[in-house]
């Protein structure tokens, strides 16, 4: 089936949905996205995205051409159109086509690009990577210093999956030049000890993911213990568990870190239960 | 006008070529540029952007589509079809389109999109900014670890831009952690101390500049001594003159650095110097 995908206010068929060359996406890389997840039709945590979305513009003075009502009829009107059930929608807003090539931002009378289209993920709740855990190698992490703003400044990342790729793993968690873990490619990084959940604190070197915000209120709602500081890749072999939440994850269990098996090698109990929890009080409040 | 642009193998009015949402340089950055300059209608050092192209392809594990005779002449036609007499030609290259957004990279079926296009800068000899020398502000350089890679992640250069124009000058340098300058948003960064030119030596945190290769060569050639290693802006300011490189400044004298003038605050002899004598040598050697 062909997608009917979302370009500046028309819904295209996706092979015919273009942009300049000149369009700053495509050329300077000037441009910002979200993954909202679909559950059931419906849409997961949509007004954590738009805030988010609309932080990343702020920090890049881009303005977005369309309010939030109407981003939220584009979203439903991109899932009803392509009948996803599970699955995803992603948003990209670029600065828009100024007509020619300049490192200057073109001034305010160039609409930004606003483009969307879905990710049919029939099987994303009983996802079989969840029942057994991915495995994970450890690079260093070179993208740029404000990887809180989600631009599509995404190649080093896309260079990471392929590195996990060719090591025969699933992904890749960055770390920093003190040797402590970041973040995954595209998704935040947790490890487990006992009763505590120990992730990276939010700053300019993560992104601030709206996954992990929902992940950590529930962990603490259930009790856990919730420890924001760095850890090392040793410090997380060494560990009752690991896991990584993404929007298009949800919670995934992390089973294997740089060919060393994370407890017992298998999807332990605590990111089990978060991955459960989540998945029902989203599917409850998804709109 | 309209120019006449190339794109994948065609030859286009600008307002014409698009392509699809789903090409990587669109999603995810995933591409690598050069930008050669054009004078007397002949193409100015093709050869090292040439190379300088294969080795980010190569780092980048992209092929291009077409060898540099096809290359070559494709940059012909567009000086031709757009009757450049001086100016440049910006040529860009991504790991095509997929069909659907991944960050795995595509199987090697996926054709990369080759764009191209000109830009006509009837004054670039006599650039009025060559005899008044540019003004510049440091700023902390916030890039990924790999811009030897020259890639379209442009979005914090483009921010560079951006600081220095609402500071009331006309570029950037970046300084690294220590605090001493990496270069400029779009062009290698120099100062100088009497017959000693100082520039950043090559490393990963540093466009390998083709137009710095030539001017340094020149130089040592016009019996300069040449320096390689950092400088800070403090080093900079106290220096008899300063100066930056790039393919569509030439040698640009740079005569302020955060609101301090350089030597007499005016273009010294030696940028001055050097800026002719690539001049010289470029118009001779261009194909």
């Amino acid at each position: 089936m062909t997608r009917t995908v979302y370009l500046n206010g028309d819904y295209l068929p996706e092979t015919e949905a273009k942009v300049s060359i000149f369009d700053r996406g495509f050329l300077m890389a000037d441009g910002v996205y979200e993954v909202t997840s679909v559950l059931d039709g419906k849409l997961i945590d949509f007004d954590g995205h738009v805030k988010r979305l609309t932080r990343s513009l702020g920090e890049l003075e881009l303005t977005c051409p369309i309010g939030e009502g109407e981003l939220l009829a584009m979203h439903r009107e991109l899932v009803a159109r392509n009948g996803i059930d599970q699955g995803m929608i992603y948003l990209q807003i670029t600065r828009g086509n100024p007509g020619d090539r300049s490192f200057l931002f073109p001034d305010a009378s160039v609409p930004a690009t606003v483009v969307a289209f879905t990710q049919d993920i029939p099987n994303m709740i009983d996802a079989p990577a969840a029942k057994t855990g991915i495995k994970i190698i450890t690079i260093p992490d070179l993208r740029w210093s404000r990887v809180d703003i989600k631009t599509v400044q995404l190649l080093y990342p896309s260079m990471g999956k392929m590195a996990a790729k060719k090591a025969g793993v699933d992904d890749s968690w960055f770390t920093d030049e003190a040797g402590r873990v970041t973040e995954g490619t595209s998704n935040n990084a947790y490890i487990v000890k006992g009763n505590r959940i120990i992730t990276r604190a939010l700053g300019n070197d993560i992104l601030h993911g709206i996954t992990r915000a929902a992940v950590l209120r529930f962990a603490r709602e259930a009790q856990f213990e919730v420890e924001e500081r760095p850890f090392t890749p040793e410090e997380a072999k060494g560990s009752d568990e690991a896991f990584s939440t993404a929007a298009s994850l949800f919670v995934m269990p992390v089973v294997e870190v740089d060919g060393k098996p994370v407890g017992t090698g298998k999807p332990g109990p605590v990111a089990t239960r978060l991955r459960e929890i989540y998945i029902d009080e989203m599917r409850r409040a998804a709109i």
